[in-house]
C-alpha cells in the first residue's frame, strides 16, 4: 500500500472541495447573511489539503486496484469530515455528529435529513446541503479526474470504485474525457431543468438547489413540504420527468445525442426500468384510488412518488406513510431496486436484477439438466462467471447489512418498521424511510451512534459497498508481501 | 418426462398415508369419538393410491433427476390433499383452503395455524394434526424408501430433493439403509423425549403429540398456551433441549453413536449453530430482563423461545411479540437462519450462511488482488464451484419469494410486520410470526387465496425452493428432446 499516493489524492480532493465551498460562500454574500462560516471552512480545508499535497505524493507509475480502492472510499469520508464544519459553524447544526450525518446524507445524495424544518436556515447554508448532492451525484473523483491533468492507469481505478453498476466501460479510451463527457451531459441537463422550474415560476434560488437536488437524486428540498410546498402540478411534473431522466446510464445519453446511434435505446436495463415505474405507478394509483381526487389525480401523486423512490432522489409531495400497504411495500422494493447503473441514483441497480433473475433462471435449468451450460447475458453480450458471482456477492452483502444494521439500531428500541426501513431508507441512498422517519418524520430519533451507523450505511451505499467494506479489512492494508501470496 | 413412474410413485405414497391415518382412526375410538371421518378418508385415499399403482409404472433402469424433483415435489401436494380431509369431516375445519393449509402447516412442520384455540377438537383430529409433523420432518418419500423395497438410483434423486441441506451425502452405500439409520435414529430420539416428558408428569396423549411437534420441529400443540399451558420449568426445559437436539445434522448422530467416531463433534455447522444459540440466549435475556422475575427467569424464556425459533419449530411459552425490538428482530433473524442442514428444521440452514460467509470473504480478497485463488471449505473439504453457486441462488431466491409474497399478501391490506413476517414464518416453516400472526394471532386473518400462497411459500420452504420451482417450469414438463439441446 502506497500511503503516500493516497495522501496526494485526499489533498487534490481537499483543495477542490474548498474551491467549491465559494459557492455557497458567495450565496451567503449575495444574501447579506455572514460568509465567515463558509471563510472558515475554506481555510481549514485548505490547509488541510495543501499539508496532505506536500506530504503526498503523485503517482508515477499508476496505482493497484486496492489503492485505487482505499483513496474513493477516504476521499468521501475527508471531505465529508470537513463539510460538515458549515453546518457547525453557522449554528444550524450544532452537534457535530448530527452535521457529519447531514453532509453525508448529501454527498452520497441521500437526502435523509434531522432538521426537522429548514426553511429558517441560512441561504449559504441550504445552498452548499444541496450542491453536495450534485457533487456526490457523478462523483466527487470523477470531478477530479474532469479537471486536473491525471494519467489514465491511474484513473481507472478510480472511476470503476466511483460509477455505480456491475458492468464498467470505458465510454473513451482516454479516462479523463471519459469524465468530461460525462459531466458535461450532468451540467446540460441541469440547466436545461432550470430553465424548466424557472418557466414554472419557481424562483431562481429554489430551481437551483431543486435541479441540484434531482440531478444527483439527493432529496434536500429547501422548503419543508419539499416540492409540495409549490402546490404546482407542473412543476411537479418537470420534476418528477427529470427525477427519471438523472436515474438512466449516462452512457446511453453519450451514445444517443453525442454519437447519434440509436444503440442507446436497445437497453434492456432501460426498458426494464421504465416499465418497472409504469407498473408502479399505475397499480399503486389504484391502490390509492380511493384516497384521491379522481384517478388522474391518483396517477399525478403516485408518479411523483414513484419517480423519487425508484431513482433513490427522495422528494415528496405527499405523506405516502398514510398510504395502504401494497403502496408502502411496493415503495419499500424499489428502494431496493434502484435506478439504472451509471445513473446518480441508488439502490442496487436495475441491471444487477435482470443478471441475478437471469442467473437464477440459468441455475434452475442446470438444476434439471446438470450437463447442460447456461449463458447469463446482457444486451446480447455475455457475462463471465465473476461479474455473476460478484453479483450475487452484491446483493448477500446487501442483503446482509440491512439485517445486521437493523439488528444494531434495535437496540435503541424503536419500532421494526422505522429500524429497518432507516436503514434501507440510507443504505439505497433514498431519504425518507416509513414511520417514524417517513416523509414527515426526521432521522432525529436517532441516538449520535446510530447516526454514524447510518451514516456508514450511506456510504456503503453509495460506492457499492466493496471501497467501503475493504477500509475495514486489514488485507487492505497489508504490505505488498502478502499481496502476491 | 416418464409420467407413469411418478403416477407408480404417488400411488405408494398414498397408500403409506393411508396407512399411517390408521392411527388417528384408533386414538378417536380409544377416546370414544366418532372414528368415521378417518374411515372415510382412509377409504379415499386407499382408493386413489390403489388407481394409480395400477395406471403406474415401477422404474426399472432409474429415474431422471427431473423426475425425481417432480415426484417428490407432487407427493408432497397429493398427501396435503387427502391429509386436510380429517379436518373438513370432522368439522373441525369446514373450510377446505383452511382445512388444506393446516395439514401443509403440519407435514410441512411449519406449525401455522388458522385455529384460534384448539382444545375443544376431537382428540383423532389433534393426533392426525400433531404425527402430521412427525411424518413430515424426516420426510414422507424417505419413510416410502426405509419400508418398501426399492432400487438405488430410483432413490437417490428423490433423498436429494427431500433432505434439507446445500451438501447432501449417503450415510451408507445403499440408500435404503441411509433412510432407515436416519428414521431408526428419528424415534429412539422421539421415544426418548416422550419418557422424559412422562417423568414430568405430562398425560401420554400430551406426551405423545408433544414429542411429534418437537421431532419433527413443527409446533402444533394439544394446548391454547402451547408448551406454556403446563406451567412447569421442567417440561419446558425437556422440550427446549429435544428442540436443540432435532435440530442437529442427523448424520451426526450417526458418526457419533453408530460409528463411535468423535468427527461428528467436528462438523462446523454444529458449533456454528450452538453458538448462535448461547448469544442469541443471552442477549435475548439481558434485553427482556426488566420484563422477568430475574436473570434466571429471563434466560428460561429467552431460552425456550430461541431454541424453539432458530429450529423452526414455533411452540411458545410466553407472547414474544411484546418483547423490546432487539429481541423481536433477533427472533426473526433466526427464523431466516433456521437449524442445521440434514435435520428436521426449516430455514435456509445454518451450513448454507457458513459458506455464503466464506463465498463473500473469497469475493472481498479477489476485489483486493484479482489474481488470488479462493477456496471455499467446509469442515476441510473444498466445495466446488457448483455448490457455492446453487448456495447463493438459493438465498437469492429465498430473499426473492420473501419480497413477492409479501408484495401479494400486502394488497389485503394488513401491516407490514403481519405481512412480511407471515411469508418468513412460512417459508422458514416456523408457525408463528409478528403482530397478527404472533404467538397469541393466527392465521385466519389471511383469505383463501392468501392462504393458498402461504401454504405453497410452506411447501417452497419445507422442500427448499427448486423441488417446487420447477414444477411451474415448461422445461421440467418437456419431452427429451428438449432435454438433449
Amino acid at each position: 500500500m502506497n500511503y503516500r499516493i493516497i495522501t496526494s489524492i485526499l489533498g487534490r480532493i481537499l483543495v477542490i472541495e474548498a474551491f467549491l465551498l465559494l459557492a455557497p460562500l458567495v450565496t451567503a454574500l449575495i444574501y447579506g447573511e455572514s460568509p465567515m462560516p463558509f471563510v472558515w471552512t475554506v481555510l481549514l480545508t485548505l490547509a488541510a489539503g495543501g499539508l496532505m499535497l506536500l506530504t503526498g505524493r503523485r503517482a508515477s507509475g499508476g496505482i493497484q486496484r486496492r489503492e485505487g480502492f482505499v483513496s474513493v472510499a477516504l476521499s468521501w469520508i475527508v471531505i465529508s469530515l470537513f463539510g460538515a464544519l458549515p453546518f457547525v459553524f453557522s449554528g444550524a447544526i450544532p452537534n457535530y455528529i448530527s452535521a457529519l450525518f447531514e453532509i453525508i446524507s448529501g454527498f452520497t445524495t441521500t437526502g435523509a435529513s434531522i432538521l426537522p424544518e429548514v426553511e429558517s436556515l441560512p441561504k449559504g447554508v441550504l445552498f452548499w446541503r444541496s450542491l453536495s448532492h450534485w457533487i456526490g451525484g457523478m462523483g466527487v473523483l470523477v470531478f477530479m479526474m474532469a479537471v486536473l491533468p491525471t494519467d489514465d492507469e491511474h484513473s481507472m481505478h478510480l472511476l470503476r470504485a466511483e460509477v455505480p453498476g456491475p458492468v464498467k466501460g470505458k465510454l473513451l479510451p482516454r479516462m479523463r474525457s471519459t469524465a468530461r463527457v460525462l459531466y458535461n451531459i450532468y451540467i446540460v441537463l441541469t440547466v436545461v431543468q432550470v430553465i424548466f422550474l424557472l418557466a414554472g415560476r419557481m424562483p431562481l434560488f429554489d430551481a437551483l438547489t431543486t435541479a441540484f437536488g434531482t440531478a444527483g437524486t439527493g432529496g434536500f428540498a429547501v422548503r419543508n413540504a419539499s416540492i409540495g410546498a409549490y402546490g404546482s402540478p407542473y412543476l411537479e411534473m418537470v420534476t418528477a420527468v427529470f427525477m427519471v431522466l438523472f436515474g438512466i446510464n449516462f452512457n446511453l445519453y453519450y451514445v444517443v445525442i453525442l454519437k447519434r446511434s440509436i444503440r442507446g435505446f436497445k437497453s434492456q436495463e432501460l426498458w426494464c426500468y421504465l416499465a418497472v415505474i409504469a407498473l408502479a405507478t399505475l397499480t399503486i394509483g389504484l391502490n390509492i384510488l380511493p384516497m384521491c381526487a379522481g384517478f388522474l389525480d391518483a396517477l399525478r401523486l403516485s408518479f411523483f412518488q414513484v419517480s423519487s423512490i425508484i431513482t433513490t432522489t427522495g422528494f415528496g409531495t405527499t405523506n405516502f406513510d398514510l398510504w395502504p400497504s401494497y403502496s408502502r411495500i411496493t415503495l419499500v422494493l424499489l428502494m431496493l431496486l434502484g435506478a439504472c447503473a451509471g445513473s446518480t441514483g441508488g439502490g442496487t441497480k436495475v441491471s444487477r436484477f435482470v443478471i441475478i433473475l437471469r442467473a437464477i433462471w440459468g441455475e434452475l435449468r442446470r438444476q434439471l439438466f446438470p450437463r447442460s451450460v447456461s449463458r447469463v447475458s446482457l444486451d446480447g453480450e455475455r457475462l463471465d462467471d465473476a461479474t455473476i458471482r460478484n453479483t450475487m456477492v452484491f446483493y448477500l452483502l446487501y442483503t446482509l447489512i440491512i439485517l445486521g444494521a437493523s439488528l444494531l439500531l434495535s437496540l435503541e428500541g424503536l419500532d421494526l418498521e422505522t429500524t429497518v426501513t432507516s436503514v434501507i431508507a440510507c443504505l439505497s441512498n433514498i431519504g425518507p424511510g416509513l414511520s417514524l422517519v417517513g416523509p414527515m418524520g426526521n432521522f432525529g430519533v436517532w441516538s449520535g451512534g446510530s447516526k454514524l451507523l447510518l451514516s456508514l450505511c450511506m456510504l456503503l451505499g453509495r460506492l457499492e459497498i466493496f471501497p467501503v467494506l475493504l477500509l475495514f479489512t486489514p488485507a487492505a492494508w497489508a504490505g505488498k508481501r502478502r499481496q502476491r501470496k
